[in-house]
Formats: structure tokens, C-alpha cells, sequence
């Protein structure tokens, strides 16, 4: 691991936050659909803050994979450390919200951001610490994607009880697009969706203005815990526009990562220019694919494949 | 971020260490060579051990990047989270030494690794816990590439100074390559590598002994900071064998994570059953495309583009 070293700098290019030296003047800070960049231009750059898994399945690792394979440079914000493998979680910790911020204001200060996914935030206070530093660019124009990440499916909580509060007060109000489970969904809101066919729908909508009163512009909620007898149906609604996203169940044994993949991947998309719906129909196919590639790696189910189209991808 | 779930797991199959229910009984554990798995089989799987750098040029990033191109799972413990970007380093936060263990312990109780790679190693306690616990590993047989990070080239120790005397007394003889640069053999051996291009061969020879007198059973010494008028010359040695791999200095300006790009791809390699020179040979082909692809980010030298090759890769 090599650090940059100023001293092996260019003179006079020590400091030119955040412009790129390789752009033209005036291109470097954008909005996120980079309309006014000539094809071919550098590729996108997407922040991910989130926990790390040491076997390489979920969180920053999945996230890592997904950017690399939509053809963004990926970067990482590590809010926390997991010990977990495909069976169970047997430890995590907390960065200090210090090393957070740190991690945040070194990336920020020097690099050019076009969007930003947030996964694992442990603490409520590395909660209220990113909503304070991603406030300026959210309102710069940068998508946020918020994945509301709280308790694991083995029931662990990932995150301290006062961090679900926080994503509520703080962060949610400044998402682009908020892409809960029907479990995050119940711990956020209080809103149940139901387990019968008939009422599905219909309670997806709840589900996802009950998401919208908490503030972020877009709401995702994925129907995929509903009984497996029935297509996965997922909702995206801005209050307005609702889309019902509907993919076929796979009976895919090698799941891991795939929450992690799909936030990543609206952000990879949102930063390469497209708008909500279309990110998130892009999303969701890249993510249907990489489940129906999932490998297995140890006893329990393995990740999904980032890299099923190929390691280049879409749009590389 | 999703943990796997035990409940979601057929009977009897929860913990079935540390084979693979979709490999034939009895490959599970095999010498890293996999001449015994068929074609097709699933894809070998790399831990690198890792400091993580939020911009995503160098450390863990690095390493993953590599890895998802080279067509290995990779795995990544964290050591250490630093903030840094392209211009400095600003914070270094080393991880508990226990979460380093839990997180080891973790990956080697339940997935199959068919090679490690560690890099930076913040404390010697760090360093001594994770030499502890893949003796077991390498002496099965499992090859260990150790990148002997010591130093940032801006000149900030990313590492406790007693972090390199543990290296030198519990980690190297472990190795099955070394990876250092001329700055990192000055610091583990007293050897210093002169600047006239007369001596310069001879030099790397002498690098290369003492670095082989710590233990490992492959010396890499990487030539790339000799004065920038000649081919870049790197030295192989296993004290038997002695190769010279010479290479074009490319007039690079983003140079960022070429050590870890470097050292993780040497893993791959191994982990797919090229033996140690071949391994090092395929390993600089590919980082010299990788240095050629370089981009920036930030006001300073970017990464390297891991993704040089494009769709495909080496291997895919």
C-alpha cells in the first residue's frame, strides 16, 4: 500500500480541489448527470460508506465489486468491521466516529464524488456524523443512495438501537432513493406488509409512503421476504410516479450481498447520469443477474456474482 | 448488508467445515495447485489481510479489485482504516487485535483459502496474531504472499515501528514470497541498493540474500525506485534460482496501490496454481497494464486500473 506523496508532485499542482487536472477547467464539479461531458470522459466516482465482511460476501466488498463491475471508480468509507462468514456474525466493531469523519473529509476534500451509497452505519453518532458531511453535497446536487441496513438475518442487530433513530432524524431526509426491506421498512416505520397475495400490493404502498413521510425523494421497498410462492414484487415511489418492479423468484441458494449490490449499483447508475426509475430498473436487472450467479463459499449461502456479465460490465 | 442465515439453511447442512456441498467429497482441502478439481470448477479463493484507503486507490480496494479481475473470490480482513487520498494521509486508525483474530478466524473456520496475501500490518501485535494464526494454513500448504508495508511514500510510518521488527522475527519466515521495494529492504535488512546502474544488479542480488535470510522461500525485490533513466529491473530470487525481470518504466503519473496490485495478483496466481516464478511473471504483466491504465481522481497520482484488461480478464 503506497500513500500519495506530494513531494513527487508536479510543482503548482499540489492543491486543485477538486477539479481533475486531466479535465478542462470548469467540468469538475457537475451535476450527477454529467450531460456536459464528452463521451469517453473519465469514469464516474461513487462513494460507499459501509461495514466490511471478511469473507467477502456482503457490505463493502460487495459494494466494491458492484461499482468496479458498472464501470465507476469505487471508494470506501469503513464504518465498521465484521467477523462473519456464510454462517453467522460473531463479532462486529464500530469504527470512532472520528475515523469516520476522518476517512470522509480525506475523500471529500480531494476527490470529485458523483454519488454516494450508504450501507452498515453502526452508532447513532456515525449516523449524525455522515448526514452533517454529506449534507453540503446532497445539496449540491449529488444523489444519495440510503440502504437502511439495521438488523442481519440471523437476527443479529448490526447496528446500536439509537442508529435507527438516527437514520430517521438525521439521514433519510437527504436520500435520493431509500431501498429498505420489509423488515427495515417495520423497524422505520411501524408499517407491516402482510403475507397474503391479495393485500401485497397494496400494503407495498403504504410500506412506501410511510417510507416517503421520513423524507428521502424515493422509496424502494423490496417485496423479496414475501412468500416464495409468487414473482419477487418490488415498489419504487416518489409519492407521485409509482412503479411496480416485478422479477422472477430464482431458486437461488447464494444470496449474500444482495441488498449491498442493489444500493450500489442504483448509485453506480445515478452517478453515470440516469434518473431514478431508470437507475433502479438498471439496478435491478444487473442484481437478478448476479443472484442467479451466486456461488457458494463456505456452509452457508454464498454471494452473488458482481462480475456475471463479465469483469468489464455494463458501460465499461 | 445481509448476513447469512442459519434458519434459511436445509437441514443438516449448517456446518459442514470446511469442504463445499457443490464439490465432489474429498476436494476440499487440496495443495494449492488444484490439479485434482476438473475444469469449470468453482473459482479459488484469496484473503488478503489489508489496510483500507478511502479513496479507493491503494490497500484493501486494491487488492479486491485485483482479485474480482483475476477471477479469484477475494476475501479481505482489515487491519487498519486509514483516511488518506491522493495527497496525503491524514488518520490511521489500527484495528483491536482481537478483531483482527475474529475476523482470521472467521474466514478460515468456513471458507476454503487457496492463498493469503497480507500487507499492511499496523502493530506487532497485529503482525504476531496473524502469523499465529496462518502457521497452520502455510503449513498445509497454502501459499502466503507478504507485502512488507512499512512506510508511506509521502514518509508517514503507516505502521508501529515494533509492527516491522514482528514481520522480521514472525511473519517472514512464513512467506512463500516477499514483495519488498528498495525502501522496505533498507528497513528489514540494513541493505541499502545503489543508484549507478554498474552496481545496481549486483545490488538487487545482495537485496534479494538478505531478504532470503529472514525466511521466506521467494524474494521479489522491486527495482522501481533506481533513478528513472533505465528500464525498471526487478530481482526474483528463491537463493537458487535467480531471475531478472526487466520492464519499460512507463512515464506514469498514476502509480497508486501498484504494490498491492502487484502482491495480490502474485496470490492470484498461486491460488490458481502457477507456481512462484510463473505466478510473478503473469503478476507483472498484469500491473504493468494496470499502470498504463491509470487515471486520476484527485489533486494527486491516481490508482492504477486494476480493470485494464476489460471484460474477461486473466482467466475469467
Amino acid at each position: 500500500m503506497t500513500a500519495a506523496d506530494p513531494a513527487h508532485l508536479p510543482a503548482g499542482s499540489a492543491r486543485r480541489s477538486p477539479g481533475r487536472p486531466d479535465l478542462p477547467a470548469g467540468s469538475a464539479r457537475r451535476s450527477p448527470g454529467r450531460p456536459d461531458l464528452p463521451a469517453g470522459s473519465a469514469r464516474p466516482h461513487v462513494l460507499a460508506v459501509a461495514g466490511s465482511d471478511p469473507s467477502g460476501a456482503a457490505g463493502l466488498h460487495a459494494d466494491l465489486r458492484t461499482l468496479f463491475s458498472l464501470g465507476v471508480h469505487g471508494m470506501g468509507v469503513v464504518s465498521a468491521v465484521t467477523a462473519q462468514n456464510s454462517v453467522a456474525v460473531s463479532g462486529i466493531w464500530a469504527l470512532p466516529a472520528a475515523a469516520v469523519r476522518g476517512q470522509l473529509d480525506a475523500v471529500l476534500s480531494d476527490v470529485r464524488v458523483d454519488a454516494v451509497k450508504t450501507g452498515m452505519l453502526a452508532s447513532a453518532q456515525i449516523v449524525a456524523d455522515v448526514a452533517e458531511v454529506l449534507a453540503g453535497p446532497v445539496a449540491a446536487g449529488i444523489p444519495l443512495v440510503v440502504d437502511p441496513v439495521g438488523v442481519a438475518s440471523t437476527g443479529r442487530s448490526l447496528v446500536e438501537p439509537a442508529a435507527v433513530g438516527a437514520l430517521v432524524t438525521d439521514l433519510l431526509r437527504l436520500a435520493t432513493v431509500v431501498t429498505p426491506n420489509l423488515d427495515e421498512v417495520q423497524q422505520l416505520t411501524g408499517v407491516a406488509v402482510g403475507d397474503s397475495p391479495e393485500v401485497r400490493a397494496a400494503d407495498l404502498r403504504r410500506a412506501a409512503d410511510a417510507m416517503l413521510a421520513l423524507g428521502p425523494r424515493w422509496a424502494l421497498v423490496k417485496g423479496g421476504h414475501l412468500p416464495p410462492d409468487e414473482d419477487a414484487l418490488d415498489l419504487l415511489s416518489d409519492g407521485t410516479s409509482v412503479l411496480e418492479l416485478r422479477s422472477p423468484r430464482l431458486p437461488a441458494r447464494h444470496t449474500r450481498g444482495t441488498g449491498c449490490t442493489l444500493a450500489s449499483a442504483v448509485a453506480a447508475h445515478l452517478a453515470r447520469g440516469l434518473d431514478v426509475p431508470a437507475a433502479v430498473r438498471a439496478a435491478k436487472a444487473y442484481v437478478t443477474g448476479a443472484i442467479a450467479g451466486g456461488y457458494g463459499i463456505g456452509a452457508g449461502p454464498g454471494p452473488v456474482d458482481q462480475g456475471w456479465q463479465g469483469a468489464g460490465g455494463a458501460g465499461r
